[in-house]
């Protein structure tokens, strides 16, 4: 030990004070904190195996139920973001060989397909232009033809701005012996949804879109169905992290005590909480993505840098399939107000009132 | 639409407001947050693609590379706990076939045995007691025997309180061509170590131990050899979450301009960027997590419990193999005080006048 040396100074950068802007945060993601959930961020931690944090857990998993309208017992938080709860789900509920069928309309569409493929799923995408989204009867012909375990699809396309339908879809998937897995991360809490009486087997959603929480944790539900499929794998998961037996034993979702899987986020599952806690408290729900095409000459990076230099407003632009082609503008949970409607469409104004045009 | 209703009602439990004790936390982890450390948890949330983010991610990385003394450019901190920067290293360094080493001599070796064998690696288990660590010589047998890829070690065992010496072991497994990866989640900044002096090729750590930053966030380092056998690859790690390449170009690692991969935890990394700033002020290490063993004749949990409730301080029983066995006391960080160390002494003499004896 005595012969090693300090060979990497300390940085320099770190030795300056940290600096976050305060603004206004139009993106479809992350959202601004709402106040109670800003001041959950700086509690004190606790152990994550204590019995306060279990009813922190109790309480969240509640919220879970209420927030996607389940009975679901298996229902939690995972500490990671909402490309990780889509991970959880196929890594769960897909096998090698099994057929996966992925309605592929934009970004997240892609993502499930590239993670069934890795997963050595025989994956069959329903392919379509991005802004598009899929009827039952495109549904029907491709459970038909593909005999899948399990059908993705995206309520909340957000690279898009679509918003697919999921009335009718659940109970088509089930006369075909197949399940049904939604992304919600983008709607839930924004647009109306139930769980249950949908019909959806697997829902995931993220912290921190409309429900105005740090991102970091996002919501999860498996219904009777989908555990049973879970129940039935003739092999393990390949991630132990993602492994929804042990998830599940450590939200206290089985009848088994609890045993170790993971540190959670504790601060984050606070913040949760918290957010939740809003939810039950609110009653409006409005939609939460909205895509504007960039008008022609224009460079979407010109408008976005403008809305933040001069408006203190960050939006976004397009996202895979999307790039480079749309405005993003997210309003979500305590974001969606008429102030800020109005605000964005000023800042929007004058945005192409000063950037260059016909540069492309 | 119109046709569902809300049959989830809002939880009672979620219209009370959220209560958190403020304890001592001298478990192995989490620890408690510094002051500078909690105050960032509660700053406003920004998007994860803003300048200002990147920063602070640019920021991150020069700190990993400090507290680990290392000049590798692919440094980087994961969305996750421990467990999930142990699958990062994990899903990119292994194969399926590939021969993997691992000391198995208490949970975090058990932990990544598992995960070897999920990912189809032909595992070979150095099975030691709980309590044993490694000399350089059973690990040369080893080397020679089972030719492997990767060796794992735990600097820090935690659940065993043991102390895995590192200095040799990276320039013997580099003699038999095998690269070094290194659990440091309980020791870093506690115990010196020396990424590149040492020659481990991955080491990774957490949040909540010695950082005393929320859990959530963990931090992650692969050397130049690393790299290269995972750009050997044949095959896609299983993940897209944890698939180092992407990660890799989101944290600036590589030359290509950054894009998209996951909503990282941002409030987290704010935190993690404090704590990091913190170990650039502080020059004094401590050892961090020390094993008693249970005196004869008492329950751990009788012991744990009293001195949460007399006392106001958290401490743990023992993990995996050393469950019953032993209590698990840690000193991490800003926790690392003579006072806490005086402190704990007295509330563990208490807790055996006072706790039932005879009692198994």
């Amino acid at each position: 030990m005595a012969s090693h040396r300090l060979l990497v100074p300390p940085p320099e950068a770190l030795r300056r004070p940290l600096s976050i802007p305060d603004r206004l945060l139009l993106t479809p993601g992350p959202s601004n904190l709402a106040p109670r959930v800003l001041e959950a961020g700086g509690l004190q931690a606790i152990g994550h195996m204590t019995k306060e944090m279990y009813q922190v857990m109790d309480e969240i998993k509640q919220g879970i139920q209420y927030v996607f309208q389940t009975h679901n017992p298996i229902t939690l938080a995972v500490s990671g973001s909402g490309n990780c709860a889509l991970e959880v789900a196929l890594f769960n509920l897909l096998e090698p060989g099994d057929s996966f069928l992925v309605g592929t309309n934009g970004m997240w569409g892609q993502q499930a397909l590239e993670i069934g493929q890795r997963i050595g799923a025989r994956v069959h995408p329903m392919i379509k232009e991005p802004g598009g989204h899929y009827t039952l009867q495109e549904v029907e012909e491709g459970l038909a033809r593909h005999k899948p375990v399990l059908l993705f699809l995206t309520h909340s396309e957000s690279s898009t701005g679509v918003m697919q339908p999921l009335d009718g879809y659940g109970q088509l998937c089930h006369r075909h012996q197949c399940l049904f897995l939604v992304d919600s991360v983008a709607s839930l809490g924004g647009v109306p949804i139930y769980m249950d009486q949908q019909g959806i087997d697997v829902l995931y959603s993220g912290s921190q879109k409309v429900l105005n929480c740090p991102p970091g944790t996002s919501l999860i539900s498996f219904s009777n169905k989908a555990k049973q499929k879970v129940d039935a794998r003739r092999t393990k998961p390949f991630s132990v992290f993602m492994d929804l037996k042990c998830l599940a034993n450590f939200w206290g979702c089985d009848d088994k005590p609890r045993a170790y899987h993971h540190t959670t986020s504790v601060i984050g599952l606070y913040s949760l909480r918290e957010s939740l806690a809003l939810m039950v408290e609110q009653a409006v729900r409005l939609p939460t993505v909205t895509a504007v095409a960039v008008p022609a000459g224009y460079d979407w990076r010109d408008i976005v840098s403008y809305v933040q230099d001069h408006f203190n407003i960050e939006i976004s632009g397009g996202l895979g399939p999307s790039m480079g082609k749309v405005l993003r503008i997210g309003l979500l949970g305590c974001n969606a107000t008429r102030k800020n409607v109005d605000l964005v469409i000023e800042a929007l104004k004058e945005a192409l009132r000063h950037c260059p045009r016909n540069k492309l």
